[in-house]
């Protein structure tokens, strides 16, 4: 397997996964105009290289809500991760605690948490779907992922439909192949369609005393109702394309979701993001941290375990290389004036 | 037929049918500057999506002027839809009359009105074509209108002289086919070249108690006009890029003439509406209704009823996930703030 | 011989002459940045179409410095139409004389003013090139163009060097093949290098008691300049893109010019104009009148002067098809206004 | 060889050289953004050529920091001529003396810079790498420069880790090849990764009495700080986008660059020079001076020395034509009004 960077991985995959599997990862909803506008959008912003700053010592290591990672680039919540290898979600866990980096479980992992609980040796959030309205089955997934070791959930809030992405029905994609290992009674190939309201977002915090990041906040609006409801942590996404397509790319939204909390939470980004250049510039504009969805995906698909070890230390070899180059030798000199 | 969405019927439509008539439907005029422009202009624009709302009911209906209809798209007038199938314009009226959509039929038509309004047992107007600079012509085509069942008028302003589509030119195609059904008596392949002013809207105004849409202003100053005219509507459009090469897309002037209108029409828009999403950021520019031409045609092409019938489906079906999507469970929800 | 617009004729002309020779016409200096871009200044313009206006009389005519002729669209001076056609220039006047447009005969015509001015039989101007500082072989030229019946000198004035055209030498050209009609004395490719200043300008203004053109002026601060020192009219050109590589379009900087000139001289512009809606743009932004260049050399190439006729007839065609969607029944009518 | 300008030497040299040995000189880093944008950049930027100005004498000369030089265009430094012929840096080095231009000499030059000094009869600098942060190593390297005639240091501020240029690691370049001739005692296949801050400013200006120039400054606040530290010159580069894929074009930051520095230092800048268009570009922006580099290159591995002459040859010609054209018939003509 020869990958140079992230992006390598999406063709390297494209050429050894099942069309129609790889469809489904690759897809997004509509004309996929916010797909391609997501990786776009880094293209349109320039970096300041500041020089003769010592950089002779990088540090990429931060926090996120308090939890020491080694970079600030998680591994987003992605559905299915068996489709690309066996060991699913267990060997992507196994990767992000050898890089020391923050992995989120999906609701929809092919694994059940609890296996993923126990290869996930280092930072470890779960992703919630909601299942009935925030009753009984969702308050006992919550206590699975609890018991399982996760330090925070991050809640979807921009699935109120499930996706439509016609590359997945133009490739036929025999849905019976997504099994969630969270709810071996039964098939489910996606989450349950369900409403929520910011009364659930009261409720969610009500029932467990874990942080609470929202995902999937795309405002101003909405940042601020999720500052008001007591929310730790607010993760702008757009589902990868994958759900309103035309909605805005998610970095050109993050400053105004950065202004609109004004420092009240923590503030993250996926969407896009596939190089070292990418992450400095979501953090010049405010986030905290940002997330890697696909490529990771692909990365398991071409080498298991070690095809995601790789992509994260390609990751953390650009985000050096990069900070050495802008003059920014840990996360905190990273600021606005270093990107137009 | 395989179609995923409204697009997918333009492809379907070339291959099946004869390429200078398909050449009739799919030109524009001039270079096809405004032809693309109509649909580049809702790709340059964005969504935002507000999250957590309830939107555990969508409701996709609303009222054209006062009539009730399933969804603010409607059926826009084009010509002679017996080149796409054989029964015409009464099997789109069917397929709209059952999606509970507004309906336009074209004066240039391949049926005549009263087969139509047959047919068109849901919201039906008629599209008019002066014929004799407002004459006995134009008045007994209103009153044949009027008894068919038609609801309002759209009084097409922006076909002083014919358009020159190339298109259609370097197609070879035959105009003795297109054959208007309200005027049996003779061939007239295009409406006739009659010069109308304003003067021309206070005859029309006496002369029938039906509500009355202009359809072709793109201009602040026009729709200050119109409504001083006491015009009921105004129909922003560029005739689908047929006219006037190098007009603005419609989209593009749709906020400057709802300035100027200021709430005293309903006003609508056609030209480049494919999606869902297209439609909700008509709305949220202030479009009281949009209108899709061409796809409805294709579909006709590629199914007859069926085809429209389905192409009206995935359209509701688009715009129901959009809404849910963009947190706006009703129209009145959708406003200027969800589009960028 | 099927053309449906004046672009029409390029492909034409590309396919029956010789590659030299057509890249003689068809090419522009240095990476043809501004060749491009003269077109493209049109394309990025949009029209607002002003609609039930009374347009059943459409006058295209006006007059330019006081000549009538049919429309506000004349024939550019360019070298050479002999290669185009035996019967050159005289072709190329005939045409103009049938169509009643404007015909400015270059220096560097293949055929002699003399039997120019006997073809042309409209409006006549003679554009000049200066051989000898303003000494007296520029003076004879003038006095024969005078006697040939011209009625105004268009003196360029941005070729301090000859043009340095790649996609010419690149195709081999033997220039040899360049034999100017008014210089039957020697062979001359090109027009010498000579360099005028704003003191020649006051020369040629003693010179001659016709009216007087600089054609070539591209800023605010040299179309001043040309107020001030009394010419008539002010010709905003690039050369069609064959001098200054990267110089702005002309159209994007006629506004500057006449804003400058403030009405004390006509304005005219050269450089893009293919379209009867480049017409109108170019006469909201302020020109009199503009000229056409490459695509009548194509259309002489491909039919002689029926083939010129033929352009002319489409391009008067256009520009009434244009003006009747645009409702500006008469030249008069077309304002700022109808342009963004 | 046929090149008709700059650009013609890349496919020329693409033919002739060893792929992985053309990909070396090539390649930017990332997705390489910025290599492409340096020259978009001026793509983008238009001129306004003003008429009737007396440039019956073109005078292309100017001084860079004092040094007479033949026009303001000299050869940037780069590394390892000898991948492209024998002769290396000496040969050009022999064109550069020949047209009266600036060669500027890397550190990491196949030929050690004694040999180079005696080829460079013209104006010749030494680009510095830091060996050993500021210690003997690097100091006796500038002795050594200093005694092979160079008359400036440009030392490189851009270079705190060595390019990652994935084009050449797709093309398995075997960096053995490289040999720094100034480093005979063992291979150094690229500069020593050193951070430099600006106290070793200080040292350098201490360390030699010759002026300095920082390349590699792309801000306005490096520039000030240039300023303060006593630096006689700033150059804009992101050293042709082999270092911070992403970095702002350098035409981009002149401005700002320029601004900052208010007159206290020359001002130069490299990237994406192809044409004399270009090179007026940047004067008017506020440039005293730019650097060519691969097209020297890439025209050294077509030709040699005589590659290289013709090179400079074709580069002055089209700035003379140019300034011909812009009516600045010297250099302190040029001016912000120039171009837009």
């Amino acid at each position: 397997m020869q990958a140079h960077n992230l992006r390598d991985f999406e063709a390297l995959a494209g050429a050894c996964m099942d069309p129609a599997q790889f469809a489904y990862y690759a897809g997004g909803s509509g004309d996929e105009v916010t797909l391609r506008d997501n990786e776009a959008a880094f293209a349109r912003r320039r970096l300041r290289p500041r020089v003769l700053v010592d950089v002779s010592t990088i540090d990429t290591s931060t926090t996120i809500l308090g939890q020491q990672v080694a970079m600030p680039v998680g591994i987003a919540p992605t559905a299915q991760h068996g489709l690309a290898h066996p060991d699913g979600e267990c060997a992507t866990a196994r990767a992000a605690a050898h890089a020391g980096v923050l992995y989120v479980a999906s609701t929809m992992s092919t694994r059940p948490v609890e296996d993923i609980g126990k290869a996930a040796t280092g930072p470890f959030w779960f992703q919630l779907y909601v299942q009935d309205n925030c009753g009984p089955q969702t308050e006992a997934l919550i206590r699975r992922a609890e018991a399982a070791g996760c330090s925070a959930i991050a809640l979807t809030v921009d699935l109120a439909v499930p996706g439509r992405r016609e590359r997945e029905l133009r490739a036929l994609l025999d849905t019976s192949i997504l099994r969630p290992g969270n709810f071996p009674d039964g098939p489910l190939a996606a989450p349950p369609p369900v409403t929520l309201t910011w009364r659930d977002i009261a409720w969610l915090r009500r029932t467990t005393e874990l942080p609470i990041a929202l995902k999937g906040i795309m405002t101003a609006e909405d940042a601020r109702l999720a500052v008001e409801h007591g929310v730790d942590a607010i993760w702008v996404s757009n589902h990868g394309g994958r759900q309103l397509d035309r909605a805005c790319a998610s970095l050109d939204v993050l400053e105004e979701v950065v202004d609109a909390v004004g420092g009240k939470a923590e503030v993250y980004l996926d969407g896009g993001v596939r190089r070292g250049g990418d992450v400095v510039t979501a953090l010049a504009l405010g986030a905290r941290a940002v997330f890697v969805g696909r490529p990771i995906l692909y990365a398991l698909a071409c080498g298991g375990e070690d095809g995601v070890k790789l992509a994260l230390d390609l990751m953390a070899a650009e985000l050096r290389y990069v900070m050495s180059l802008l003059g920014t030798p840990s996360i905190s000199d990273i600021s606005r004036a270093h990107v137009v």
